[in-house]
């Protein structure tokens, strides 16, 4: 049985989307067994009427709630019984407990897993790791995406190991190529950092590096995973997002503007459908926290069930492929200078 | 009479696109004067047969043809007759012209314009202000987009100010929203340089500050200026590009894929048309290099007849509402720590 836990209390459609997509993830894999973290009643409440395996699912009561402005560290020193704060410290001190799932503050969630959950051994920074969809039909991995705004070459080369081997044992990407983000192709663009990431990502043997790439190829299908530091990521993933739904949405508008253009809408139907939801990010799941010592899947705030189940079954996944072992054995092979 | 320089070696199309769009900016103000650099005797040849008012047309021969892979450097040191240095070098030597337009490599240009060109006074780092397209029909400036991979709170606050003049001067928004680029709304966000950044521009009277932006709003419309590292920046600029290209090309790929599509996209024609004329960024102009001593417009490597045309319409304007005057005044009312 793998035990996962999901944090029901932090994204918008909470206790309902994280409730319902723990009981489709239930049903699909009869070895799974999920803990809700969050306020006993509402809970309860949340599942009358639904038909589910009870044997696998169990209740953690955690009835403090996280205010949006408070503090990532005010949290995690004064909200011990918020549904995240109890879901890591579960985590934490139960070996029965393999992996959480969270759609609340990416920063209570990045500082309390640092500071109460810790890392794999050799990790400096562990890293978020969001999936894009390519137009080939292929996906990328944006590592990092977030968690760090500030990084080392050792940082980078690290997401790099365990970027790749989480497309590899998650995915099934084979030798999966890694790009760096960069300003330009040529070796010698970018910053120090980015130089000598470069060097370094050339050197290290477990990585299949192809060289930096510029921001506009993410989508092209030629990369199975991008390096950044958190902050240039974060711009990548969510400016992609971002241009894609603002396109729908000025689609839409035109559309509607003319009676013609709504009739070879009409017959177009299927496309645009289709279309919406290969670009949907609820259905490419979470931005896995990769490098912690136990599996942290992060959804979206926004996500609705169809979101939170596929975070729970990326969280089962790298339990299953045994994934933080494999990045221990990766991560030994190199000297990574300390912080 | 203006007289602006176009280097006719650089881009992609190469030297059919700049002396066009030289010629169709020509047509359209009376008081232009284009000076085209590059080899005379294939400038004359691209000549021969059009019709334009030879009186306000001019070659300026520069044999030297800059390599791809030519370290910035070196193209500045040794590349003194090639059309981009020669160009740079003019521009700075006679009081009777006012601009350069260039389509060719940007490490070169920026290097070439620091180190021979020089900036308006009291301004500490030039940096590129490129424009999108908002979904609301209007436009939004970012600045920086790679003219500066790092950078300090005293330029943020710069690049924000010039952005801001820039917008109102040249294309007649009132009172620019401007924001910063982050990976969150709350002023706490970022790293050190943002946070320091985000309370400066606060402090700044002429700058209309309202917040950090995330990337995913950038088209929103909310917001006339984004200032940012020229990294972060670039990245923001060509993942929109990108983003907004391969979109198009999916959405192409699927209408060819079935018959019924066909049908629906040729009653939708006119709106893909004007859909992928919204999106072109070659009806956008260059990157304008702001804080330079003379105005510097950098057109895309891409660039046809058409967005040549637009960078030299920009260039026109930015010297006729004397921007970089105003732009010194605007400057000298803060305290700019230097480098």
């Amino acid at each position: 049985m793998i035990k996962i836990l999901i944090d029901c209390f932090g994204g918008d459609h909470c206790p309902q989307a994280p409730v319902e997509g723990a009981l489709a993830a239930l049903a699909k894999n009869p070895e799974l067994y999920v803990m809700l973290c969050g306020d006993e009643a509402i809970l309860q409440k949340e599942l009358q009427g639904k038909t589910y395996d009870s044997s696998r699912v169990e209740i953690i009561h955690a009835p403090e709630v996280i205010g949006c402005d408070e503090k990532p560290t005010d949290v995690v020193r004064l909200k011990r019984n918020s549904s995240m704060m109890k879901a890591i410290i579960l985590l934490r001190d139960r070996d029965d407990i393999s992996a959480m799932v969270s759609t609340g503050s990416t920063g209570a969630l990045v500082t309390g897993v640092l500071v109460r959950l810790g890392r794999i051994p050799g990790v400096i920074r562990p890293a978020f790791c969001p999936i894009l969809p390519t137009m080939d039909g292929g996906i990328v991995g944006i590592c990092d995406s977030g968690a760090n705004v500030e990084v080392t070459p050792a940082h980078l080369r690290q997401f790099a190991i365990m970027a790749s081997l989480y497309m590899e044992n998650v995915y099934g990407v084979e030798k999966p190529r890694v790009a760096l983000l960069n300003v330009g192709k040529e070796a010698e663009k970018g910053d120090d950092t980015r130089q000598e990431a470069y060097k370094l990502l050339q050197e290290t043997e477990g990585v299949n590096f192809v060289g930096n790439m510029e921001s506009r190829d993410l989508l092209s299908g030629n990369y199975n995973v991008v390096v950044a530091d958190g902050f240039s990521g974060n711009v990548l993933v969510k400016t992609t997002e971002g241009t894609a739904l603002e396109l729908l949405k000025k689609l839409k508008k035109e559309i509607f503007s003319r009676t013609i253009y709504k009739m070879g809408a009409l017959l177009m139907k299927q496309m645009f459908t289709d279309m919406k939801e290969f670009m949907n990010y609820q259905n490419y799941g979470g931005s896995v926290l990769l490098g912690t010592s136990k599996v942290v899947v992060k959804g979206h705030g926004s996500s609705k069930a169809i979101a939170v189940e596929k975070c729970i079954e990326q969280a089962y996944r790298m339990e299953v492929s045994k994934l933080s072992a494999k990045i221990e054995a990766e991560i030994s092979k190199y000297d990574h200078y300390e912080e």
